[in-house]
């Protein structure tokens, strides 16, 4: 997706283009008063006072018409550099434009004109206004006045404009690509996630679908980690603030934080994080250099403060679950377990078929080490084992100094969307200060009670998020392995097949396949249409062959292609793709 | 256990015999001065002022040494009545007695004798202190005077005593294995949970061994569940405050629940249930008569506001997570989904031995009927229905009026501990109020809205409580199943039979089985009684004749017998375990 703002060329255009609009409401509604018209990331708007009018969305193709009109004419646009006093009585009756004014100084004001139409402006602009023909009006809402609610409520319309034609289809393109990956419409079609305003904003309720799907990613990445000797733990959502105030939380995070809750003589919050709590796990008993590394893990539950503006369905949340795990190892251990992560990262990608992602080494600011935590030695040190790990495992990175956290040095991994979002999925940070904070220790091989050094890293990251990531990159048609609903068997005739199709769907869920029997009284090119809907993996249309014959007749989804086999060679082909996470 | 306090005769007996112990306190501590000595459930106590002497463990046997000599005497205890006035001049020297005096009213007051100690008492006791001998002091404490810790601390002794001393021995016994099976002790030695202040009273971590232990029950009763056409959600922990007033739980709950966290306008509070989440799915989607019953379940947590001082383990806390449902249904569908349920109950208990329960058919109070919610019709139905279900079931049950819920009938299911506790685990309970409340509806036959009913059910109950219990019940010995490690491999020599021990080792772990290797340079009798302590099912010592053979000797826990089997044997043994839950 093309970044309006921060690419000149197309920023000037569609700052002309949202005076072309201006024209055009102008010439619609002669009552128009216009606020501010900006370029931002997706475009362009204008806020506009219509006095009692709303815009509709009928309204949208006028103004377009009018647009096309006001660009085929071909207008020059002309800058002339004003004084106040003149721009003062230029737009006397323009309570907006008196305002704005106010706010600009003797000698900067300029004002563009093309044809009838003049507007306040800095510019700069194109030379004329047939420059802007390729372009499109893309939605509407209300939006207060100085973004204040006391405020007037204007019409805020957003468009976009291109140089070329083919740059405008791709874009639009793209935006219906992107509206159809939206994860808040596919979380909503799939039965995945629903919210209620009762219940809380940013609060997400995962409905029955949505279940099995974050069940089988925290069995996926626990199963995972066992395996690699992580060892997980439970942990309450919320603690004492005092442990906020040992871990810095409560001084540095406040903010981000839900407001405390004071019972008997204590204060309580709800966590934004599960680090305090592991490290009072492994505070808990005394540690040999011989235990070392432990790897405590959680599913855990967190809560951040996020205004309700920020909120985006399961993208970014008040509540989420994070894969999150410390590793308290030996300074000499840093090493091996930066790649142990990595290669555990590569690792879950790979089962996800995740293709375009960078590593980012984010190091400190070697010219400002005063606001990092440690000293030199330790920094050069890890940092090089750091760079080391990365050039030994082969993988793209690029390093970013001054991206450290101000506790140790990070590895980011970003990953790239298919609507082309950059979605930091996983990270690893190197921490010296939490031990510290929370006097962690254990007993080195000269008897010694030494500091340990703490990993922080999440592989799935959020899970809700990770799920929003998900649903975006696969449009919906999850691999088969996290499908909800994996098969749905529809009896061509409820009457005459459906005692077949429940001996198969009885066959297929003694084998764990999630699959169920539509034999609903509804006609069968809508019980077909709704598994397309919902987007089974595998549909098995059962007739009078395949009941005469024992086999079934699978469609994949978004196939149009048919294909008969045994009841045992379908169970294999579930069980293969099952069990090697393909995806399609 | 017995309880001190309801039976009558021991009451008495043990009234006297804290006079027997004040009076020994007396002779050894002159200074002393008493406050109160009353009866409780578990024996007798008396708070006394010892000046600035703090009691200590080896104070006990002492004290027990004068009172057995005091009971040998075998005084008689004497009754008198005495007037306010003579009662004041008698302890005029005693600031607690006389701020006792001044509460009591004149002809009211007793005092009773025997030998050289006088005590103001309401009485009954015993004739003679001869009959106190089979006695015992169990424990000692601090406790503020009147309960207030701007006052002075008190000693507290606590001692029990019975006619016989059968009895008394038997009790001591009795306390000694609740001591073993204390899951607080249990949980600390076993590694399955822990707590810290830092983090909160009550709010417990769930340490690597907790961890896999919840999991499997988590598993399991979802699992259970969905076989059973349940579908499970997962909701967040907290909710809107006007969630909460639809519900009716801030008129009628709030005390029990944190308090409220005002952000921006509005205010949310940590779930002290979960049924109106799940309130909020059912009415996120319509629902014809034909969709019900629809089952939604959550492994959810919650949150109570309990005082510190009820605060018990992993028993009683502040946040614990419920085995809950709700199932949505037709009138007409009560009594099979009463059914459903109880079966359910009757399958868990058998999977974990569990056979010492009663049900209770809790009914409305016939004769106060305003303060349940609908009508007689519609109580009397439900109440016979559900009767009818028991009675069809053939299960034991007992009928107890007045203990239903405003809002319906209940079911709830009480299980006898190992020590004789009471516990209820499960519950079923008709709801017709919370339908109402957040205007549920489903689409009936002829086309009608109409309200469905909802039943609440916890099967597990509290999963943390839950745990509780198991420890209780097992005394850590967990069936195989749930056992954290199910086998520790011990090498006799780990320089010669390490390579071994990790052969077979592997085995166990690719087949699913939770092992590890003790090669520790450790004495193999360290190694060998580390794995008793941790009750650990499956010892494997591996010497040279495992090793030549290519055999294993595995010895149970809890057994002497050792027992000499080929790999696949053992392997086949610990699988039909874990299949069939055994418990040994």
């Amino acid at each position: 997706m093309r970044n309006f703002k921060e690419e000149e060329s197309l920023n000037t255009l569609n700052h002309s283009c949202a005076h072309v609009m201006a024209q055009a409401v102008k010439h619609l509604y002669p009552q128009a008063k216009f606020w501010v018209g900006p370029v931002v990331e997706e475009g362009f708007y204008y806020d506009i006072d219509l006095g009692d009018v709303t815009i509709t969305d009928d309204d949208l193709p006028k103004i377009e018409k009018e647009m096309k009109k006001i660009c085929k004419d071909g207008k020059r646009i002309v800058r002339r550099e004003v004084s106040k006093e003149e721009a003062l009585e230029m737009f006397k009756d323009d309570e907006y434009k008196l305002d704005l004014i106010s706010n600009l100084e003797d000698g900067s004001i300029s004002v563009y004109s093309q044809g009838d139409f003049t507007d306040l402006c800095r510019g700069p602009h194109m030379d004329t206004v047939k420059k802007c023909r390729f372009h499109k009006l893309i939605k509407h809402s209300g939006a207060y006045w100085k973004g204040d609610k006391n405020n007037k409520v204007l019409q805020r319309i957003y468009g976009v404009c291109f140089p070329t034609k083919e740059e405008l289809d791709e874009h639009l393109e793209a935006l219906e690509e992107a509206k159809q990956r939206d994860h808040r419409k596919l979380g909503r079609e799939l039965g995945i996630f629903m919210f209620a305003d009762l219940v809380g904003r940013g609060l997400p309720m995962w409905l029955p679908n949505g279940f099995i799907v974050r069940r089988l990613l925290s069995d996926y990445i626990t199963d995972k980690e066992i395996s690699l000797g992580y060892q997980h733990v439970m942990t309450p959502s919320l603690g004492n603030v005092n442990l906020y105030k040992t871990s810095g939380h409560w001084a540095h995070y406040k903010d981000d934080m839900f407001p405390a809750m004071e019972v008997e003589d204590e204060a309580y919050v709800l966590r934004p994080m599960n680090c305090p709590h592991h490290m009072m796990i492994y505070r808990n008993s005394l540690h040999s250099y011989r235990d070392l590394p432990v790897r405590l893990a959680e599913i855990a539950n967190d809560f951040r403060f996020e205004a309700s503006g920020a909120l985006t369905g399961i993208e970014r949340t008040r509540a989420f679950t994070q894969n999150d795990s410390h590793i308290f190892c030996r300074p000499d251990q840093i090493k091996e377990e930066f790649k142990g992560v990595a290669k555990l990262i590569l690792d879950v990608y790979k089962d996800f078929g995740f293709e375009n992602y960078s590593f980012r080494l984010s190091l400190r600011d070697k010219n400002d080490t005063e606001k990092y935590f440690g000293n030199d030695e330790l920094w050069e040190r890890s940092e090089a084992e750091l760079r080391e790990v990365l050039n030994e495992m082969g993988v793209d990175y690029y390093e970013a100094e001054g991206e450290a956290a101000f506790y140790g040095p990070k590895l980011d991994v970003q990953v790239r969307s298919a609507i082309g979002h950059d979605v930091t999925l996983s990270t690893i940070q190197l921490d010296y200060q939490l031990p510290e904070r929370f006097e962690l220790t254990y007993v080195d091989r000269d008897g010694q009670k030494v500091r340990p050094v703490v990993i922080h890293r999440a592989i799935l990251g959020s899970l809700d998020r990770f799920v929003a990531f998900l649903l975006e990159e696969t449009k919906g048609n999850l691999p088969l392995w996290l499908a909800p609903t994996q098969v749905k068997v529809v009896p061509v005739n409820p009457d005459l097949h459906d005692d077949y199709s429940q001996e198969v769907n009885s066959l297929l869920l003694a084998n764990g396949i999630r699959s169920s029997v539509d034999n609903r009284d509804e006609k069968l090119g809508y019980r077909i249409r709704e598994a397309q809907v919902k987007k089974i993996p595998f549909q098995l249309v059962m007739g009078d062959k395949e009941k005469e014959n024992g086999t079934v007749t699978y469609r994949r989804f978004g196939e149009r292609k048919q294909t008969t086999v045994t009841q045992e060679e379908f169970l294999t082909l579930l069980k293969e793709e099952i069990k090697n996470k393909t995806i399609k």
